[in-house]
């Protein structure tokens, strides 16, 4: 399936997050991560994360589309992420 | 359609980023709106963040989709935005 996944976590554990959501999505841009991933990794990146983040205080928000990428995207301004793009 | 925008906006322009995407989506989380929109006002969006932005500094992405929206979300950890969550 497709995934868009954004984050809004303390910066002490932004790192952490960085680094495994790149173990199997594209960073798109600062706190934003896409990409065709299994249901299999779906479930480890979720397990992953939770071990990670505080749930009192981070946010993370995971849209995921059984059948289609989306139709359209659309980047105003400049380009932050990208495959080749590494913090 | 269905649109989920992103922005990654420098401090000083983000309050009127902000205020230009409430009017015509979600706020869900600190730099993420979503919503239905009319193909005439994503237009309109469009032009007005464009007003707004920088392009050499900041950032806006925007995912539309045209028959569905996601069909699934899940939030980890606090959820920020909604409906009735102002800043």
């Amino acid at each position: 399936m497709f995934v868009i996944l954004v984050y809004d976590i303390e910066v002490k554990r932004v790192a952490k997050v960085l680094k495994t959501c790149r173990k199997y999505l594209y960073w798109v841009q600062n706190s934003v991560f896409e990409g065709e991933i299994s249901n299999a990794n779906l479930v480890k990146l979720k397990l992953e994360l939770k071990s990670i983040i505080d749930e009192e205080k981070d946010s993370v928000i995971i849209y995921s589309f059984r059948t289609t990428r989306y139709s359209n995207v659309e980047i105003m301004g400049i380009k932050k992420g990208g495959e080749d793009n590494f913090l």
